[in-house]
């Protein structure tokens, strides 16, 4: 799920003619509905003309696809810390600090549904500590010094009953570090960490997404440390999806599209936008997906959604716009589908999904992907309506780095996980976006997540 | 509204005897129920003796108390980017910054139910301009200069049509920034700010609760700029409220305390927690106030009720707590009442509130209120089962700077709105916690925002 674009500052000057879209009257009546089945269309025609209540679809069914899939297991978690404690070492750092988040979820189970952020400083904090390790060679014992991942939870003292109760899946013991309501938590957090790294000035590395009077709170006392924003080599941790994520992203992926087809049969001409989303919100909650949410816009309503207000019905010339998520055991699904009558706009767009899946290969740039979806849009002569960038990182948040948009130097590698969704928007006209997501296979090539219930949309009337 | 204290990690040996606490068996049989009316009563035993459905309470004429307020004028949002303006000059600031939140909507309005946080940077930037203003006095004309605000709003591009429908109020035009998916969003403040304040090297504030990825995209391009934290002299400015703020603020609190009346009417033997939470929170919203929600324990349950997990039914020896807030035009009440069998607890925690409420005065420090009600406790003996901080600011957030605790060595000034919020937590035994908000008036006296209906508790019989 994108963002809803607008059509941004540029003016709109015939822009249909300009670039040389010619709606074809023949398919002025393609819609939606001539694409269900008769059986939906008789239906309809029966709610219209009786006063029988209408019969509630039932998608329940759907929840067998993903009935098999299974959380992330508590090894991955000290997989997680074990390779993170092991950065650190390698870039210097005494710490990992992190809020409660999408980054302390991944590593430590800790999400915002675990513990509401309050102005009270609770933070996870993951060390790096040498150990030395025996090895036998024969006779001879050779001791090595290794690195091991230890995990410590700033908590307010008179919440540690309740911080005790939280799971947080560890090889060893988790510290913790109570603070008092008239200390500062701040100082706490430095003590802790000067005991493990006496006499060097090592880095703090703290979350990104982590509320400012946090950083600087610790920064203030912390003399003995830098404190910096988390570099690249973690985040690029987080980026790169075991074989145990990418399970529960294309599952959720599949669920997604299946969700839509299903709904698909049950639209109808006059159907408003809400009831859609009625429709489509429940399908994905019985496939058995969490956090569901979804975009339905009709008409040209898809161009600017956000300033429309209306709550339009379905008219015979519309298309119907789908962008709907929903999470999986804490993974996101991402996924938008488009049965149009602009069909030159559809299958544009569709062309630059392609053209950006094809460029999408392990060392590539970012915003050479970006582009390569770009350029074809662009040589229709409608660059100007593609407003927004290419797609972003998926994971345990829907929209998370990398992000394929121009600039981005950064290169795809082997586990990133994309949203690939090209779109045209043109104010009070049409608004075209298609979305699936891919991921980068062990040979560095491309793999949507969608692929085995088939894919990219074959057709405006095969979503 | 306190975030649930638990015992801490003291040992809990014969609290009640040291604590000299002697349950009086005459008080056994002391309950809610008995405070309630006969009426109330009849109507439980029909329902535990009778099939017929049981009547559903309204509470709709609660609506009235708060009919009258306004919400906060255009004309006093013009007034804070003012006094914004003039303090920045003052501290030598170029601008302020802040995410959607509480001190962006303090500002301009622009709270997160306007603009979701998301990996794209909105930005709310308020500069001071210097104008030059004619002034005449007789046949001579004076040129001043004064400080005016400028609003910014850095937005991404693909947005900005959304972005121009926010409704920001403002003495003058709202600037907007629009950024590419492909560019620098930091570059872009910057280069506004340098076009202002050419060859200086004045400060950036930003709000302390912007994540830490903006604060450090802005400082690694603004090298004529020093970024810090929101000093507490533009947190002062939040801080002290205005009459209009006050009103909402009084109401709000008055209207908690009647529901909470009202709904105690309603309690029988055998309620669940859930049950009288339903009760509670569908008072509140019959009230007009939203963001509602409450804490309902009974018994025990008081003491650790994060841990607890259970919906505990209302017993003969039990008493309930009732932690409630809701939003009036976007401000806050917060309160808390207890009618207790723990009498003598019950007592001791109302004469350390009032113990603070009287310590409270303009100039005195923030911890000197804190350790009034401390002392009362620590009084006789409870000092460790007091173990959270007295109380927090409250007015457009529940929880907000300044903070009644020990080492905040802040002063009390006019304007100043706090909860007043002591408590006893025995693990396994009670929890007491009373609370009432007060503010600091222009003679620089505590007065209670339930003044109105009453105030302070009169006893556990008269919440």
């Amino acid at each position: 799920m994108e963002k809803i674009p607008t059509g941004g500052t540029s003016p709109i000057s015939s822009p249909l003619g300009r670039i040389q879209f010619q709606p074809s009257t023949s398919f002025r009546i393609l819609t939606v509905l001539i694409l269900c089945t008769i059986g939906v269309l008789c239906q309809y025609l029966s709610w219209k003309t009786s006063s029988i209540p209408r019969e509630v679809p039932t998608f329940s069914h759907l929840v067998e696809h993903c009935a098999d899939t299974k959380p992330i297991p508590a090894s991955e978690f000290h997989l997680r810390q074990q390779a993170l404690a092991e950065k650190l070492h390698a870039l210097g750092g005494a710490a990992y600090i992190a809020e409660p988040g999408a980054n302390a979820l991944y590593f430590a189970n800790l999400s915002l549904a675990q513990w509401w952020l309050s102005e009270r400083p609770f933070l996870l904090i993951i060390t790096p500590i040498l150990q030395e390790q025996e090895s036998h060679n024969g006779e001879r014992v050779a001791i090595t010094p290794v690195v091991r991942s230890q995990v410590l939870i700033l908590t307010p003292q008179f919440e540690y009953t309740r911080a005790k109760l939280l799971h947080i899946p560890t090889s060893s013991n988790v510290t913790f570090i109570p603070w008092a309501e008239s200390e500062s938590p701040y100082k706490a957090v430095v003590s802790a960490l000067k005991k493990r790294h006496r006499g060097q000035m090592p880095k703090i590395f703290v979350d990104e997404g982590s509320r400012f009077f946090i950083v600087d709170g610790i920064e203030q006392i912390s003399k003995d440390f830098i404190v910096e924003n988390s570099p690249s080599e973690i985040q690029a941790l987080r980026e790169s999806k075991s074989s145990a994520e990418l399970a529960l992203l294309r599952c959720a992926n599949e669920v997604t599209l299946m969700a839509l087809r299903e709904v698909r049969r049950h639209l109808y001409f006059g159907i408003r936008e809400s009831d859609a989303k009625a429709l489509i919100l429940q399908a994905l909650m019985s496939a058995g997906l969490k956090n569901v949410d979804a975009l339905v816009l009709f008409g040209e309503n898809a161009a600017l959604p956000h300033g429309s207000g209306t709550d339009r019905q379905l008219g015979e010339d519309d298309f119907a716009l789908f962008d709907m998520m929903g999470s999986l055991h804490g993974y996101y699904s991402d996924l938008t589908r488009i049965p149009s009558k602009h069909l030159e706009v559809w299958y544009t767009v569709h062309a630059a999904q392609s053209a950006a899946k094809h460029a999408a290969h392990r060392g590539v740039k970012a915003s050479e992907v970006d582009s390569a979806a770009r350029e074809v849009i662009g040589s229709v002569g409608a660059g100007q309506y593609f407003t927004h960038r290419l797609g972003h990182g998926i994971g345990i948040q829907v929209h998370e780095s990398p992000y394929l948009r121009g600039g981005n130097e950064a290169l795809l590698a082997i586990g990133n996980v994309f949203s690939n969704e090209p779109g045209i928007y043109i104010e009070h006209q049409v608004g075209v976006r298609l979305e699936d997501c891919f991921f980068i296979d062990e040979q560095g090539k491309p793999v949507l997540l969608t692929a085995g219930v088939g894919g990219q949309a074959a057709s405006p009337w095969n979503p």
